[in-house]
């Protein structure tokens, strides 16, 4: 039964995935019937009184208790819904997301926010649904993270903002004053496909069991237990845009390859939560992708694919790598100020789904937000609150993981390096030690433990901010 | 209820769809799960007793006779069918498709044989419960070409294959004699790319509810009313290989985007047959492809993109497009030839369904009849029976509608064109009036009345092979 609903959910990945990448625009009416049917059966099968049978003999039985707990719990949750709000969230979604594109193009918000409305009325009326002790976003929290608490991130995000806003001002002053560039383009784009493709190979991802295909907005996804798409985006005066995506992608690519795949479907198969899910992207991208030692390996093979690069020294390479400046948009922003995009966002969707905030509000809470932050004002919506696809997608109470999974992935990485051998194949460039690590203490974890007990049993602590401070530090100071 | 069933079976085909083009290898098995599941649920739907019931309540009502005729025959041979075996054989044919694949690269007759037999059997099972007069053959056909019967077939095939095999021996003589070729190539794949859709998009192919990608085998898929994908493959040394390709397949995609889209997933908004299906797709590639008109217009443009082209004259260039040799493969024949290939493959597989040619004899069968026709041996099975992805999909039954597709063609565009004004625009390479034509009189038909019934509606006379053989005979002698 778990079998089948992955089946089915399975193939609504693959429809999305398409929707994505190939589908034309006058496709999109059809295609959000497609999803929303695949949803509605995805999710009975989820809650049938069988399955709930079958789980009730189980825990009778008390086999794998942590595993039972587990589906308890998405079986509890999933059948607090019906079928149809499950059906008319995934077609308002597959509506809304493109709105949100064509709104984008046009710095447009008033034609997006109907769509943003009625996804944060059908967000709401889900967390009323699965019930929450303090606030509504506790319980859309809890689908992305596990344990996490709206009042618990506020805590951690108004302990981090002074120390973030600082460490990223001083950097940016830092890095305005060496003035770091790459060469100029152009960077062709098959030369950057040809080189994408060669690093997330030596990563350890498995071109056998997935591909890498081109999006506006880059993500990963996974198709069946051994079908996982990648997708980037793709700047020819900058060829760092696109590698930096696909180390990041190949990142929750490996996390997925790397799980237990004849358990896919069941929570001992699934990632454990975005937060988890984004401490591997961002380990690949930054803590590898970024580093001194990844760069004496791979700059000359760069300069193979890209002639401009031949004379170029390393550490000025690395300069320009580790540039920091204050931008508006999250994705393209550095390891030193992307932080405080998140703490952004996480205050505004809170106050949205708390009602305090009025949708047609958004731009300008936005904007004054974001001079608060970053000293400046976005020149339009499309460089400000239309920026990301994540409302578009009912993803409220999505944000704040990425924040987590900066700090999760400087803690894990600390760990593993903390290993000689380890940390040794990762000065030379060789990358199977460590992932056979993340393998061993994360992908092969499954969902059946939280999120925090996955961080505290791989590195001996509970999850904190320490690290991720720490490397922020070393790196830009 | 119609609508319900024609998202989920068009879920299907978005999922077979990226199968062909974008699968990676290790996703193959999970895939096949994807499809049965979908391909189950498509049957339930349509064969579900609320559906009969309310099919007996229109029929009571007596409104649209036609149209609830071809519903009810629909109803009542799907509900032949228990879901199970629609299950079995999706899944079958998924795993045929790339154990056919894999066999195909090595020649590895043996390997496929075991996938054969099994769509075999499904073929033979779905016959019996189908049930049928004369041979289980029949009942086959009837799914892809409505009111056919082998014996039909074979009768029209006896009488074509003498005229065919002298007309094919004379014009492979002339064309030998005069020996025309194209310039050489290269021709880029990306200047193929962008000559191919401003053809397709001067025959009036939609692109913003239909795309083109790359397979190694080109078809049509529909998935969704205002979604259609065609796909082709590249030679760098010929362009016209690609764009004939692309031109066949878009006649199919005109076809398709020609039907009437609020009725999609009922038989008015179906195309009526596999032969009316081809009619389309030879009419665009082979009677306006490869007309002096066309290229007239178009090498001038051809030749901007491929520059070795600016010097070529028309007539050679005709010639050379005109060519007929005997050759192995299909997809790759001439029209002279075409036709000797479907002969065979008719020939073949009716015995193949009667029993009397075992799934291990086939590629002796097979390399017999090639020399009978073609007086030349296939040099491996990878240019013989192993060519055709047809039977992999469990496709029997399929072959001969290319050649009444071929008969139709001939037969609607001397009817279409003989309205002056139709032919005075493809006379000037324009093909707005001749699409309109071909929309009144085929297109929004869908399929409601037999296929024979839309030919003669729309052209006044019985179906006959008599306009293709004059068609071939000018063309060729």
């Amino acid at each position: 039964m778990a079998r089948e609903r992955a089946v089915v959910s399975s193939a609504a990945s693959v429809i999305g995935w398409d929707q994505e990448t190939y589908l034309p625009d006058a496709g999109h009416a059809w295609r959000a019937d497609q999803l929303a049917w695949l949803s509605e059966k995805a999710h009975e099968l989820g809650t049938s009184s069988a399955w709930g049978d079958a789980l009730a003999e189980a825990e009778a039985a008390a086999s794998a208790p942590a595993l039972l707990a587990a589906m308890r719990r998405d079986f509890d949750r999933a059948t607090k819904l019906p079928g149809e709000l499950v059906a008319r969230e995934a077609q308002a979604s597959s509506l809304a997301k493109q709105a949100w594109a064509e709104a984008r193009k046009k710095s447009d918000f008033p034609s997006f926010a109907p769509h943003l409305q009625t996804l944060l009325d059908i967000a709401n009326e889900k967390a009323d649904r699965w019930g929450y002790e303090v606030e509504a976003y506790d319980a859309l929290l809890d689908t992305y993270e596990r344990g996490a608490t709206a009042s618990g991130i506020a805590t951690l995000f108004d302990t981090l903002r002074p120390r973030l806003r600082d460490l990223a001002a001083a950097a940016v002053e830092k890095s305005a004053a060496r003035d770091a560039k790459l060469p100029p383009g152009p960077y062709p784009i098959e030369a950057q496909q040809a080189f994408n493709a060669k690093v997330a190979a030596a990563l350890g991802f498995d071109f056998n069991a997935g591909r890498i295909d081109t999006t506006a907005h880059p993500f990963c996804t996974t198709l069946g237990p051994r079908d996982v798409r990648l997708t980037t985006r793709y700047d020819e005066d900058d060829f760092t845009s696109s590698l930096f995506g696909v180390m990041h992608e190949a990142g929750h690519g490996l996390y997925e390859q790397g799980l237990p795949g004849p358990e896919f479907g069941l929570p001992s198969g699934e990632a454990a939560s975005l937060g988890i899910h984004e401490s591997q992207s961002r380990l690949w991208e930054n803590h590898i992708g970024r580093s001194w030692a990844f760069w004496e390996k791979w700059l000359p093979v760069a300069a193979e694919h890209f002639p401009q690069l031949a004379e170029v020294e390393l550490a000025d390479f690395i300069a320009a790598v580790h540039r920091a400046e204050f931008s508006y948009i999250r994705v393209e922003a550095d390891e030193a100020t992307y932080d405080l995009h998140i703490l952004l966002r996480f205050g505004l969707e809170r106050r949205l789904v708390s009602g305090e905030l009025a949708v047609k509000d958004v731009p300008s809470a936005w904007n004054e937000s974001f001079e608060d932050l970053f000293g400046m004002l976005p020149p339009d919506d499309t460089r400000g609150c239309l920026q990301d696809i994540h409302w578009s997608m009912g993803g409220l109470g999505y944000f704040p993981t990425y924040t987590l999974g900066n700090l999760n992935a400087a803690q894990l990485f600390a760990a593993a390096t903390a290993d000689e051998s380890i940390a040794a194949g990762v000065a030379k460039g060789e990358y199977a030690a460590l992932l056979a690590w993340l393998r061993k203490h994360v992908h092969s974890k499954g969902a059946v433990m939280t999120p925090a007990e996955i961080v505290k049993e791989a590195t001996g602590k509970d999850p904190s901010p320490e690290a991720h401070l720490a490397h922020l530090t070393r790196r830009y100071l």
